[in-house]
């Protein structure tokens, strides 16, 4: 599966965006917000609409100092997002929680290839929509960990010269946990409440996106990951619908709670100068794993998506030190070990 | 002929370095060693360790402080390199300047692709040669501009089942300068040094290599330069053989002349906080290009070089803040639209 979307990825473009100075009501087309109250698509908008305010306003909270600043977009052809950036408030040194959605239109070939039409039909290009929401919170304090999470859904229209040919949909997502120092109890604690989400659906789910996610954020040229983990799925769709958009809903409503408690207890923990630069450098690991690795960033450099939102998942800071090597046995070199030894946290 | 390299490097991948007490006399594998008076692996060899000498020498001289620390390293089957990096000095926030040597083997088919070998010919795999000197020097004064170059040599040995082909030999590299902020009259400095190294071989290298460079260090998903640009060749074989290496060996020879002026005249300037913060964002900017789009840094994290060396690049901190856009005609700006649009500064 992954291949199939990769081909879909490397082939596809999308309009420049354009600032709009009022969040819409919705960014579904026309045709698409007269269904709205029962179509997966408008379901799933108002989801990551309401997850990204709650979330904004949790953060906001703890910050107790800087607001969130919103931009909001959209495109030509239908379609836009609101990116909401924190920067260089009390607790945070940086925070975005950007929503969005696409419509775009899918080459022929890479909907063959990906849906294994016949070739004896006539290849037509085919329309798809995609919805996400995304959001990397990086804090000021060294003990205070780094977390991404991103929901997603994907479709494509039902092709209009194969009426019986189906729609295709996949969703994907996760949550994961990026420290520079490792506080066992706070690790337990945000795979713990991960593990509860999935448990609710499948009994498999935490397992399986547990070592995905493990997976998924490798720094190959370095040889590990870029942290914790947490869950992770991509293009999932051999599920009922319904369980997947409940499941997606319950994954972001569990960011808060996973969370928030973490950064509460260590936001205003002393550190030294040497914490400091350790967690910069963790940060140079972030950066070279998003704009070397990550399929979304990569993706969306390369299609032309909006580049400041794409890139507000880097640090504000960040450092690189030559041949850097933390002494072994200290607290650096324990969660770098945990870097390259993925554990089982509970 | 780009095409043709991209093949190359998508399907080689090289062994495992280890660490060296000493530097050897050469890197050369013994075969090569005994033809070392003449042959053209040797004499390039000889030349870009003696630029990373002089090259340190001139560093280490200015910095009045900080001295190179050298990592010293090979492979098992030939090869190896030199690294030094000086880092956190007086003048440079980080400077790398490297060598390296390497033998590796060419999938057949990518030596086909490469030499168009005719079809009904027994494919075996090519081994190959290749060369390098490889800077990167980040000074911490914001008025003070970054500089790399990087000189190379690439040839394959002559297929043994085919005696009658010829080995095939390209080289490549260029010098740019990447400031934070304009002093015209470095600039022109600069770029005078450079044509002037390029008018004692061919009156048309200046322009085509001075357009090649701007097109080469390009951000698409910014629109925008990494730097100010100076010259970039790549993959060149169709001039005499010698005049390319008295050529490459001039241009490694003007770096001293065209840089240490420029950081002499600016290393003490006085500066802001505002103005570090545009210097650590384009930075930033550095690290997007090196990451996402330079050739020897992508291919090297790929194939396995020596990851510190390659990343030695990266300046030891950067800053990427959301949505910034200097003010209309500030100092900041000016630097930005000669990003945008590349200038002729002489």
């Amino acid at each position: 599966k992954s291949m199939r979307k990769g081909v879909v990825r490397a082939t596809v473009s999308i309009e420049k965006e354009s600032p709009e100075a009022e969040r819409p009501e919705t960014f579904l087309r026309g045709v698409d917000e007269a269904h709205s109250s029962s179509s997966v698509r408008a379901r799933f908008e108002k989801m990551i609409r309401e997850a990204q305010d709650s979330v904004c306003a949790a953060l906001e909270a703890v910050d107790g100092g800087a607001k969130f600043k919103e931009d909001v977009w959209s495109r030509p052809g239908g379609g836009g997002g609101i990116s909401r950036v924190l920067q260089d408030g009390v607790v945070w040194e940086k925070a975005g929680v950007n929503v969005s959605v696409v419509y775009g239109v899918m080459p022929p070939d890479a909907y063959r290839a990906a849906k294994g039409a016949p070739t004896d039909q006539k290849p037509v290009p085919v329309p798809f929509f995609a919805a996400g929401i995304s959001s990397v919170l990086h804090p000021k304090n060294p003990f205070a960990p780094t977390l991404h999470f991103n929901y997603r859904y994907f479709e494509t229209d039902a092709p209009k010269d194969a009426p019986g040919a189906p729609r295709q949909w996949w969703f994907g997502g996760g949550t994961d946990l990026t420290p520079a120092y490792i506080f066992e109890e706070d690790v337990k604690h945000f795979h713990s409440v991960q593990k509860s989400a999935c448990d609710k659906f499948d009994p498999t789910f935490y397992p399986r996106f547990k070592k995905w996610c493990d997976d998924y954020f490798y720094i190959k040229h370095r040889g590990e990951r870029r942290g914790l983990g947490g869950i992770f799925f991509d293009d999932l769709n051999d599920y009922d619908q319904e369980m997947l958009l409940s499941f997606a809903t319950e994954c972001s409503n569990s960011v808060i709670p996973a969370y928030i408690p973490i950064i509460e207890k260590r936001k205003d923990l002393p550190f030294t100068e040497h914490q400091k630069a350790w967690q910069q450098l963790r940060r140079g690991r972030y950066v070279e794993f998003n704009l070397v690795y990550d399929r979304g960033t990569t993706f969306g450099l390369k299609t032309g998506g909006r580049i400041e939102s794409i890139l507000v998942s880097l640090p504000l800071t960040a450092r690189w030190e030559y041949d850097h090597k933390p002494e072994e046995g200290s607290e650096e070199w324990k969660l770098l070990d945990a870097c390259i030894n993925p554990k089982e946290w509970i």
